[in-house]
């Protein structure tokens, strides 16, 4: 998808953080089509040739850039921008396309599981978005989206980029792709929009903290809804979501109790206990891959005490 | 589906709640196939004709009837019975498919803010299995299952059949549908199967509390493995599992915030707004439609300190 777009945000053009008083370094009028070239979460810290010691010597100072803000003429808090998400390119490393998936310690579903940083590093076709390889016989369908899509908040100072919030922000919403309409709160004069965290696929969760994540290119339309008064995010799909997963359908592993948090992570445990059992996977090589492709769902919230929550893992990437 | 049965369970043989001194119906050797005659969760107190008054006259001593107990040949503490669902034949009523969701004050997701008894009927064909009509222009698409299934417990005495524990019971997955293939820890001599409540549909949280409760044939195979020493159940489905929903993709709503559980009511709640807001419904009529059909998806749950809960309502029902 090629569309024509009116401005451009280049790679050095990104922030760290999210803080009002940054100035912006595109104003845009609504309906502007923006391609914005993001770079990945590490900030180009990471390579192909990268090796578990470079996950280890991260500068957490600068993970996360996001490529903004832009300005939107007209935008006034109570409104809501209009993210119409037009493409998703990959951008080649060393002639392909290029992406990471760690465990940082410290961060992720199961930390205190998996104590020790490990790194994958993926290469897939740009061209053919064909499913990427992990080992000899993963084959991880690809779905790319922005990790990072947000507003600044309207409360002053520098706020972390890790937690999203009601305008937005780290969503890790893996149907954020292509064709998605996005609604997200103004609080500020001008929104101030950003966009970055590109990932090439992910499973709604995110367990282990990080996606595929990769440098893309990112094309889209910013239209204004005046006075809109959106509480959260929303969002609107124009097809189905899992095609790319779902066609041999899933293993499913369950967590049941009182505490949603302690049944997501006994249904993931469970995953990787699965993966570990029949494909004779390293714990944490099945943690960063389920990361990638594996869906957190709520089967139910309402039969108390005890809930439960599935864990549903794409028999494709195996079969 | 009409693969043939070794036993049947009749409609009499049910009980209420778990209790490992209930004396099973029957006793039944691995690899044998079961029909099912299940109530539904109301043990027939609500018909086609019934209205919000028979709501608040309920008899709660006689919800949620499961038919067996099962007792599996071989079946020790340890071992896990495999559970190959082969069908679901809804009973008809008055000559037609038969489906009640309720409001029921006390129970379900947002119980402060529905605090009134309500109650739709659902009238569908049982041979086409077609989408079921809410009001003039909903559609759901109906996907049968049983929302209770499961084994005794190992503990004594009398358990509330409401919440599920990892032996099953009150489970509610909404994919445990025909194809799939459920593993279910067992506790005591005999498994002590049951099964029952079943839904015509329902959404991934079955977030009002009940789905299109339905009165349904099941036929099921139980097989046996021994050791299994699973911790919860697991699921292997045999394709795509919301092929029914998703043609059209999903309206999203989301919640943000540092409680898994408040981050769920605000997606279910913004999704009634949502409902409210573009279709006109009374609020307590989007809140029951969406519980036979929206998704709860955990869509990030590593971006400390705030988690994104996602709630997809299908396109499909009003497109």
């Amino acid at each position: 998808m090629c569309k024509n777009h009116d401005y451009t945000i280049h790679g050095a053009q990104h922030h760290f953080g999210w803080d009002n008083s940054i100035a912006p370094v595109q104003r845009a009028e609504p309906g502007s089509t923006i391609l914005f070239h993001c770079k990945d979460s590490a900030a180009g810290q990471l390579g192909p040739k990268s090796t578990v010691a470079d996950v280890a010597a991260l500068d957490f100072s600068r993970i996360n850039p996001v490529s903004g803000p832009v300005y939107v003429e007209g935008a006034e808090p109570g409104d809501a921008l209009k993210i119409t998400l037009d493409s998703f390119v990959p951008q080649a490393r060393d002639g392909a396309g290029f992406g990471w998936t760690a465990n940082i310690p410290g961060f992720g579903l199961l930390t205190d599981q998996f104590t020790d940083p490990a790194l994958h590093i993926w290469k897939y076709d740009t061209s053919t978005m064909a499913p990427a390889m992990f080992g000899k016989e993963g084959r991880v369908p690809l779905k790319p989206f922005a990790g990072t899509i947000g507003n600044a908040l309207a409360e002053p100072g520098m706020h972390s980029i890790v937690p999203p919030r009601r305008v937005g922000g780290n969503l890790d919403i893996r149907d954020l792709s292509a064709g998605t309409t996005l609604y997200l709160p103004v609080e500020v004069a001008g929104a101030l929009f950003s966009v970055g965290d590109t990932h090439a696929a992910q499973g709604d969760g995110e367990v282990c903290g990080t996606a595929i994540e990769s440098p893309m290119d990112v094309v889209l339309t910013i239209d204004l809804v005046k006075d809109a008064r959106l509480k959260f995010p929303r969002f609107t799909t124009p097809g189905p979501v899992t095609t790319h997963l779902d066609a041999r359908g899933y293993e499913v592993t369950t967590g049941i109790g009182p505490d949603l948090m302690g049944a997501c992570r006994d249904a993931v445990a469970g995953m990787v206990d699965f993966l570990c059992a029949t494909r004779q996977m390293a714990a944490v090589d099945a943690y960063m891959l389920v990361s990638t492709c594996g869906d957190l769902r709520i089967s139910e919230i309402v039969d108390q005490p005890n809930w439960v929550v599935s864990f549903y893992f794409p028999r494709c990437v195996f079969e």
